[in-house]
């Protein structure tokens, strides 16, 4: 068989120890491609989104969505090229973002599924900086962090792929955006070529000093993806009525323990601050709204687009996931299917 | 010279170590009794407020107030009756209440003092759930919580100022209310004498195991005012869209060193909680409101109000006031010049 006619797909076979992802966990299976029924169409994947949402995906603890089920294809953002279809809707050759899964080919009805326009952008940065992490920096600055121009709003993971959009947003509506970001390559990254004010490289010096020093009337709104000492650290250097948009605490995805919790909390009371959890489906009914104008912004040149773009098919993938909890991708990572 | 002769204050000599107050933090100073200048007034205290947020006044940690200086008189809402008049707006005879500072007779230009109706209540009722502790249960639950008709709203330390506002206001808004208290008397209390749906003993059983039970249709409002494990507990059962209001967090006010924070501060991200801190003076300018509101329900009998009256005079303020990180108060602490 052609690697068109065999549909793969990462499998969830057990659920992970605490820790990073070992390879036992998935296993690639093998089968016919799978034909689209009534109203429903079918996608070629072309390329498959590594979130570290992922992480949380597999463990069986509460959430906002139920935990993949042993057994089931990985959960997953994808976008790829209806190839057959049966929906009146979508036709072959539409290209399309969704939650496809992890494989090769995915039978969908159409729900949640957004046309994506490769006249604007490659296939692959609607999975990026246009597509899902777009949206959530779009949402989660916007709407929960609801930054006023001339505040300073910092970022953390500034160089990946929600991180580097927020701090741009932040300077489109005039702010001071400051990033933290883990080693001198990264930083250099987000100043030069992403443009913010500052970067803050965490890995060196002193975080606490160096943040003030970037920082020098205060946070007054913190896009947080990290949690940990990272958030203890602005908590301190947080202005009164500051808020705190909770995307992500990738520092605790992967330890083995729950790690302590933020040892500042008191600057939540002191400092009136307002620190609120966001997740981009809740927004969903707006995604056109976030899509024409991150699309806008990016076509004016405004808004920088980087995926770290990796080889090695679906076999690649728990090995690349990983990348995401040490440390190791550069922007928004992305499988090639 | 009588008492009446004398001004007696309790003055800050030292910044206290972690943990409890040791009595040689405070002393107590004698001088002639001052007299009011142009404008001012001279009220003589009846009874001084001992509130949890004094533990952070005296250190000198960055808060939302500046720390009490060495040397000076320690800060402190009292209430008492104006027995000398140069401003135009109190005369002699006045019942007031305001930051009089923890002493025998204090000197006021009238900013921030609130004028109380002693027919309405008694003096030191103006400190307890109809004063600063009602204000701050009223716009901390109202305002941050914005509770809905049929949630359920939980309050740690229920039985104490605030707590025993709070699972009232929520009763009268009709939510259920439910209280976190430590020991059976104090638990009893909270449902017998104020109302509450249930409450459950942290120093008994499972907390965690109990707080489901008494919430089986999981938590909408956290009104949290002890932090540590009571709040690590609460966030688990945390409805999505959930709001914690964050007034207090005086597991932590004694500690040696800074306790570990919330583990469970993912729930804030998977439930897209709302936690938010708040001090009372942000809404200093709808005092009125609440004092209205609080009056009222107190008249009707739907609002029960307790103090924990202490004698001793001044002299016994630093170890009445370590019964609040002690929990060995029984509603709202007062202590009697």
């Amino acid at each position: 068989m052609s690697s068109g006619t065999v549909h793969r797909s990462v499998r969830l076979m057990r659920r992970p120890a605490p820790g990073l992802i070992t390879p036992d966990v998935f296993e690639i299976a093998e089968g016919p491609v799978p034909e689209p029924g009534e109203g429903e169409f079918r996608v070629r994947i072309a390329f498959v989104s590594l979130d570290p949402a992922m992480r949380g995906w597999v463990n069986e603890a509460r959430s906002y969505v139920p935990p993949v089920a042993i057994g089931a294809v990985m959960r997953g953002y994808a976008v790829g090229i209806v190839e057959a279809s049966r929906h009146p809707g979508f036709e072959p050759g539409d290209a399309v973002q969704g939650l496809f899964g992890v494989q090769s080919h995915a039978i969908s009805k159409g729900e949640r599924v957004v046309r994506v326009d490769t006249g604007l952008a490659p296939l692959e940065r609607w999975l990026g900086g246009l597509g899902m992490p777009g949206w959530t920096a779009y949402f989660g600055l916007l709407e929960v962090g609801q930054p006023k121009a001339g505040e300073t709003v910092v970022v953390s993971a500034a160089s990946g792929a929600v991180g580097s959009i927020v701090g741009q947003i932040a300077r489109i509506k005039g702010c001071r955006a400051v990033g933290i970001a883990g080693g001198p390559e990264k930083c250099r990254y987000v100043v030069e070529t992403l443009g913010f004010d500052a970067c803050v490289d965490h890995k060196a010096g002193d975080l606490a000093t160096d943040l003030k020093a970037a920082c020098p009337n205060g946070i007054d709104v913190n896009f947080e993806n990290v949690g940990g000492d990272v958030l203890d650290t602005v908590l301190m250097q947080m202005n009164p009525f500051g808020r705190i948009a909770v995307c992500g605490l990738i520092s605790a995805y992967t330890a083995t323990s729950l790690p302590p919790g933020p040892k500042n909390l008191r600057a939540v009371l002191t400092q009136r601050l307002r620190m609120q959890g966001l997740i981009v489906f809740d927004w969903e009914k707006r995604f056109p709204e976030a899509i024409a104008a991150l699309g806008q912004w990016h076509k004016e040149g405004r808004l920088a687009i980087r995926e770290d773009l990796r080889e090695g098919g679906l076999a690649a993938f728990p090995e690349v996931l990983n990348l995401l909890y040490t440390g190791g991708n550069h922007g928004k990572l992305v499988l090639r299917v």
